[in-house]
């Protein structure tokens, strides 16, 4: 049976987290499909910064560190974020950014992997994923040459042989973004954290993609160290501040590097020696960023408003079912054209997006859909990707942008010389 | 002859920067001498932040990292700054927190010393001022530790001595706050920097309490790496992004730890191996975030207003008469009560605050004072700081201190018990 546009409005009519969708700004016609790169604007997020600005910071000037609760927005947010990644309360903290935030986890688990009983020296591998988004690779290798030690980049389905095999003893480290960001397949964090544990690692897992998108138990899962991202699922706004998680059995036996005086045991005592706070506390750096804190919060408010409705699992729920559909659409309607589906096809493996490959014109297909209002974005060398938010996407626009799609390739119009002038940015 | 209030008024209406105070909203009736610890709301920030929300973000979705320039803010906003502190265009960047970018040009300047020509390996201490801020001396601390060197801390005069002896060719780093956050006292950064250089080190400059308040000219003084505060005085808003910068002689030849996507000499070409970009940009991490930099652009723009007016040396100029003016009616009419003054007398080694000592009653001394509308700030153990920013305070916002000072000193106000509930901050 083929599927029609009314079937996909039906779908919309008896979906119970439809209303979600009315916590956002959305351009009108716009299908806006990137909200894993950018989460767009919450209704609630242009009032409630306007506030910190005129009232807190305005009117309350220095006073409002204590007065507004500046100086523990960072952990409030924080637990809002833990409740979102099986985290307990006090346990995570928003902070720097993703890749700020790597650097502090990474070269944590570095000493601790170096640090544990029978440990050798040669414990100073850090093993992670070639197709890994490439800041996480920076910071890692940043990091092995910094310890003398080394990246070892393999493909994801080597990576288990590689902990289990008697080289195991010098992985000090698993560091994986959770779910891929070009393909959007998802590691199975269980399994792969035995596995590390097993051959004496630690694990950093980078959230980017799961926070807000999947159901997620860090303490079930016995991860190490998180870090994720603010502006994608969580609709913190443009380069909104990150988050980072420990352990809570790990948090108080190492230092992180960047020691500076917010994650003091006692910032204002003002004394120079560097004693850092018990707990993720000692994860903060610098002073927060409230405005920046702020709209973060908005953002991660819209998520948490799904509680009453299932929370992330009934968003999983959904989520599957849109990227079910467009696999779907596409399959059937955009046939022939050279696409393929390059995230995973089973449900339990695929994040919250569909990717598509095309040897040739992925990056003018991709800005021609925009230009028709629908948006993507390309990730090089060849990969439309397509993320779907059950937050504030519909059925509709799931059959709107694979018609789009459609229109585009059987038109031939991606070909036109003004889709192949590249940007800085998709 | 006793200066009188009216005196005072007389000398606001005949200044030329009066009018610069009317690109502020300040709170009716408040006296605020703590804008070296958060600078206060510009009159533009809240529309300009609003439009970045709700049309850049709102309406621009992810295309506004091309079309609003989002990419390119941090060089924008950086060369801004630049202009402040006598450096190029092209040379400065908007960047993480003070801290975080202490981290980069720390480890880049150890990096340096010990691979100059004639280093040895025993070029690792790390001189600073036992007094200097504690954030950059747990960022050296930690670096040192690191390293395998060692942070070396002295009192301010004796570190020429201490780089001009033989023992000269351990030190690696010089790391100093241009402006001593607790007493306000100036280095001299051409004599330092020369002593310095000659001692086979390189200098790090915090300028946290420079930018905004004194004409700088890092160029001139030869100086190799400089960060500053983005929320004291050029009114960035709590939490501001931070700014960093090298000599661009230096730049290329040192990478930095924090070795994010966005320093990257191509991030969107999702390579795996880590290629610093070329110049400044390099010192740049994770994704910029966007609302926090526009905020700070208006703040950094209050200062660019004074251009016309004679910029940074006139602004300099009242910044002078305001604390001389404190000073006098300090010790004028606030005598007997066992206050020093601790900032220095000599106008050309006393940056923009006076800071008072009292052995009891520092803390419920500033706390009385803040519920008489006088904001200054304690800082431990025994000090009680006043800022004066030009931009906004008038001769008689000075004389209203120092009278409601007078008065709680001599009502023995402080002594009150209220005044004594410590508050995490100020």
């Amino acid at each position: 049976m083929t599927l029609t546009r009314d079937d996909c409005a039906a779908l919309d009519r008896a979906d119970p987290l439809a209303t979600l969708r009315e916590q956002f700004h959305l351009p009108e016609g716009l299908v806006y499909l990137d909200g894993n790169s950018l989460g767009p604007l919450p209704r609630t997020t242009p009032a409630r910064v306007a506030e910190v600005m005129t009232q807190e910071w305005g009117q309350g000037l220095i006073g409002s560190w204590n007065s507004a609760g500046w100086m523990t927005l960072p952990q409030r947010v924080g637990d809002k974020i833990a409740r979102l990644v099986g985290a307990g309360p006090g346990e995570l903290v928003v902070a720097d950014s993703t890749s700020v935030n790597l650097y502090k986890v990474v070269s944590a688990a570095l000493q601790l992997a170096r640090e544990a009983p029978g440990a050798g020296p040669a414990r100073r591998v850090i093993v992670s994923e070639r197709d890994n988004f490439p800041t996480d690779l920076y910071i890692a290798e940043s990091l092995a040459r910094e310890h003398g030690g080394r990246l070892e980049l393999l493909d994801a389905d080597d990576i288990p042989a590689r902990l289990a095999a008697g080289r195991g003893h010098d992985v000090a480290v698993l560091l994986l973004t959770h779910v891929n960001f070009r393909t959007g397949r998802i590691h199975d964090m269980d399994a792969l954290t035995q596995a590390a544990h097993a051959a004496g690692a630690l694990t950093v897992w980078d959230l980017a993609h799961t926070a807000g998108a999947l159901p997620l138990d860090l303490s079930a899962a016995r991860a190490d160290f998180a870090v994720g991202c603010g502006y994608k699922y969580l609709n913190g706004g443009p380069g909104a501040p990150a988050f980072v998680w420990v352990r809570p059995a790990l948090v108080n036996r190492a230092w992180q590097p960047l020691a500076g005086w917010i994650g003091h045991a006692a910032p204002f005592e003002f004394t120079p020696g560097y004693r850092p706070a018990e707990g993720i506390a000692r994860y903060l750096c610098g002073t927060p960023p409230i405005l920046a804190v702020a709209a973060l919060e908005c953002g991660v408010d819209t998520l948490l408003a799904a509680e009453l409705l299932g929370g992330m699992a009934a968003l999983r729920a959904k989520s599957l079912a849109l990227t079910r559909l467009f696999a779907r659409l596409v399959r059937e309607r955009c046939a022939g054209h050279g696409l393929r589906i390059v995230s995973p096809d089973v449900d339990a493996l695929r994040g919250s997006q569909v990717s598509l490959a095309r040897d040739e014109g992925a990056y003018a297909i991709v800005q021609a859909l925009i230009e028709r209002g629908v948006v993507g974005d390309f990730r090089a060398p060849d990969v439309l990707r397509f993320g779907f938010t059950p937050l504030y996407l519909r059925h509709v626009d799931v059959w709107d942008a694979a018609e789009q799609l459609r229109q585009v390739l059987e038109s031939g119009q991606w070909r036109e010389p003004r889709f192949h002038q590249r940007q800085q940015v998709t």
